[in-house]
């Protein structure tokens, strides 16, 4: 039994933690941990878990680390490298949710995130948990930097076209669209149900701190090749009036002559032993992956217009943030990935 | 192991018995039927299901009655009571979702089903599969009828009041509100998105087929108690701009003197030890039980207008149908009531 | 040309009479104002009146009474009766879309709304605007107190009724339904997108503040006629995941014995000559009034339940606000009342 | 007054058609066709209209052509274009609001609609309805073609880069969202509630025939300058759960260098003495142009990725048809431009 602690009861991903680790069959969650909710229950800040999980919530400051193996940072960035620096020397291992540790250096992560880094030489050493395309590295990984969810949507699209080389690294378009859910829990006007309904917008264009995400992830796969070049990417985030999901629509331009036929089939070789990553025959849909770790990818060639286009669809909250954190867990401890993760779409 | 087929796979209560079964530990689904798309995958009809059930549709009529222990009838009422007629003898049990047996004999259900029924004989003889009032009939059933979804909510939220003989059995007024998926998978200007998005409207006025199964539900357990009086519901359904959920507000007038606190302890009281059924302080809301096999009750007592109020709110297709199929399952078959059923609310 | 001041410009209240006023052949804004947001343009604020209405946003302690012909007062309760203290002796006209003047005395309003009334003298000489029943009182008014959104789909509901004295007056129950744009413009966790979308709950239970002023309302229609009783009604909201629209669903038992036609020819007769009232033979349906200061209504009788039901459905923020509040103006200044608001609904 | 009607009121363009029509201060509807619903009044077909539009339908073959001075073709392509065949010669104005007459040939109509063209020798003779870039084509014109709402939002997003010639013209991609009315009023698995709400999807890829439409009408934008060469577009087409809208995202590669302000600025002088165009500076949103014929545009250069973005939304309903199809009209006939169509957006 894994014994596991949240840092962060408050947001969604700390719920859907809890949604997805209490059915966990070697997960125990000994500890959820608020810092503006100490001593009410779970369910009472969540009241959808009334019956369910009514633990009472406890400060981080509390956490006894003998008692846990695994702490799951479920905190904005910024605030969660503070309790890695902290804990960093602990015996329990952490999966950071945050986009503290997902860069390649202290500078690209400054340089984006515009705040300094607190353990700057932590960062080399902490794998990204893209199990699709990292798994070795996270097997005996203390600490695991989980992906950004439009990361995780995009790298899976466009992997296989990246790591065999065919495809132009400046000519990639990811055109994005992600439900509310990732703007948070927190009210704002953002998040206001009349300025989301019957509503569709770009927002953070040219500018949104997981561009360098995905051209760090695409330009790493990469290199694996021979000839390296960094990835560029174009990255246009939209907010869709649905709670969850992203569905990325990418374009690039091929290296050289392909057919719809070898595309599609590069897609089911490079995913054949995938358990969570499903090669469709035709565009995916954000609602048959709700609630799932699934991403259902598709990819075609155009031959009029000689682009391939590609498109991927996860829940933003499970393969985008928790479930993915639960299935680096699962590879960090030695089980079989898919342990606790096997749920079904909810469609409708 | 439990040998099951489902007899019609395009609706959304087909998908939804899948979806539950596929996870429960003691149920195989051997057979999954449909005379439209017979030789087709189930994943090509519920596209959701890719990867995690492919089985081919076979044609009732292929049944193979020895290698099943249980059939679910998840069609239409009329074509339900015919395969009933056609199976009542064969060694399998029998749950049939429509609303063929329901009713408390041939004479109302044609009045308010306008048709004739095919098996009058056998109408008495079919319990009632509501665990919560009537668990100890199912025990040893061979054919269950399982309740309608607004009957489900509404039963639950107003048996204690009824089974205790405390309200004016012709005082009760029911506004019920359900998901669109209560109008089923059928493409028609009643479930058109530019219908039903940012609309709200009653329906079926004065005439809804689940008032009489309301009516019946309610008269039988007061019975039980000593003053019988027929239960005379008025209901009103309405149509909400969202897929699944059903929340029923109930209105009553109490025969003697309580307060607040007295409904809110009987309701405390009648539910304890159930495990579906979460009494709540505050009211319900559909999102908290999406997805799930739970009914959510809150009543409370108003004193300026001496009137009780009670809410009830589940999803439609679980609790309301394809949940309480497999609960009623797990009875009949001697398993533990919430063998897999222990879904958890997917909110957001 | 009726020269028009808006105290208030930031919420919804505020952008429906410009929306509304825009195009009103005989009124002319010339002032907005806002204190929080003083000096930006109106199109700041909101985006969608780019090109349309650029005015620049005033402090209402800068009107000059001398320039305006009319106030509205889009504010909160509370901050509403401060101006009205403070520009009671004006030339300019008033009409406040607050609570504030709304019940029958400072008695009432201070515990309902929990806060002391700043001009309790004034309360009796400020009619209540609901033209459909008190049209005359308007002609001549120095001050109007605009009506609630609820307490305008209920009162049109139920009028005929009430004013004909022919339904038990302590037995009305009223399970309204509205939109969130009901709950306001500010960001809460009761308007954020994910609590609102698929989801439906009833909320102010027993208490909501719109009690008082239907059953204020209906109580003053029947004292026109011969048997006084005040009206006390159940009155239960609950919240849509639509942006606007108020449906309301109220029961009521007949004092004498009626028919189905004899309803629905009374309510036909009462309406007759309404050019906002629209009288159904079908379920109203909210956005068939959608954009508009129409109400639908719809009576029916109920003869196997003796009880009569009645619907209405209105745009809470037209009808239920700043429609009304221009019908309102429209009588007060002696114009057809259906200038500037023959808008047509806005389906799909 | 203009005598019009309008054939084919049973869809949304013909019921949009009607609530522009019905206030604008020159315009007279006199027939309504619909030969499935003939007899039945408009009300009747679309209730939102009851008491503000109860003409009754009639048959087109019934059409007296001395009653009217334009004729609104409302109907599907394939059944248009036997209507302008029948009635090419009468006195009568024609506007067509289907595809039958906005491509460039035959020929390629029949690549891309796959059926025979019925008046081959008409096409080039019927101009374009795109008012912003084709405006004194319409003046005079007998037989209009009013564009397709993908071509209109996209054609007005690009025309300022492809007529100054400015970008590759091979390396444009329109990554395009439409609500689903766009799909039509028929009831399809499409259109089923329960498959749109919380879902999103692309469709029709590589070809759909907007596609062509847009590479024409760019084309033909471009040969007004020196450099020819045809413009070949990558257009995707995606289904939001939102009844009206559509929003376009589009990239292109620019030719010479040049910065964020010269492409701004740009935009701002080519849409300077547009009525129907606002050059915004941040993204456009759907929702701030709902129920107008208004087009939200914004462009901006990425320096990073040397690569212009532009942004258009328009109500696909409104600019996207029925509104610039009266936008139309109104050049046809000498209006002001603008008349009846100064609709302010419904938002919230």
């Amino acid at each position: 039994m894994i014994r596991i602690a949240i840092i962060g009861a408050t947001g969604y991903t700390g719920s859907e933690l809890v949604r997805i680790l209490i059915h966990h069959p070697d997960a125990d969650i000994i500890t959820i941990t608020s810092e503006t909710h100490t001593g009410k229950t779970f369910s009472t800040i969540h009241p959808q878990f009334l019956g369910i999980c009514d633990q009472i919530l406890t400060s981080a400051d509390d956490l006894d680390d003998e008692a846990v193996d695994l702490v799951f940072l479920a905190l904005p960035h910024r605030v969660s490298m503070e309790y890695v620096k902290k804990w960093q020397h602990k015996r329990f291992k952490i999966i950071d949710l945050s986009g503290d540790y997902r860069l390649s250096s202290a500078d690209v992560y400054e340089e984006w995130y515009k705040t300094v880094h607190l353990t700057p030489e932590l960062i080399h050493e902490v794998p990204y948990g893209l199990p699709e395309l990292h798994r070795k590295d996270l097997v005996s990984a203390k600490i695991i930097a989980n992906p950004g969810c439009y990361p995780t949507a995009t790298a899976l699209a466009l992997a296989p076209l990246v790591a065999s080389n065919c495809v132009d690294t400046r000519s990639i378009i990811i055109d994005a669209k992600s439900g509310v859910t990732g703007a948070g829990v927190k009210s704002t006007s953002t998040t206001h149900f009349s300025n989301v309904q019957d509503n569709f917008m770009a927002y953070a264009l040219k500018s949104h701190r997981h561009t360098i995400e995905i051209e760090e992830t695409l330009s790493k796969l990469q290199h694996s090749n021979s000839l390296a070049s960094p990835v560029i990417v174009q990255f246009t985030p939209h907010l869709l009036p649905v709670d969850r999901g992203i569905l990325v629509t990418c374009y690039a331009t091929p290296n050289d002559s392909i057919t719809d036929k070898s595309v599609q089939d590069m897609y089911e070789s490079f995913y054949r032993d995938e358990p969570f990553v499903r090669v469709r025959k035709t565009p995916p849909q954000i609602k048959q992956v709700r609630g799932t770790n699934l991403c259902d990818v598709f990819a075609t060639y155009d031959e009029r217009t000689n682009r391939i286009i590609v498109m991927s669809a996860i829940d933003n909250l499970v393969k985008g943030a928790a479930g993915q954190a639960v299935q680096n867990m699962n590879i960090a401890f030695g089980l079989a990935e898919t342990t606790g993760l096997q749920h079904i779409p909810l469609q409708p």
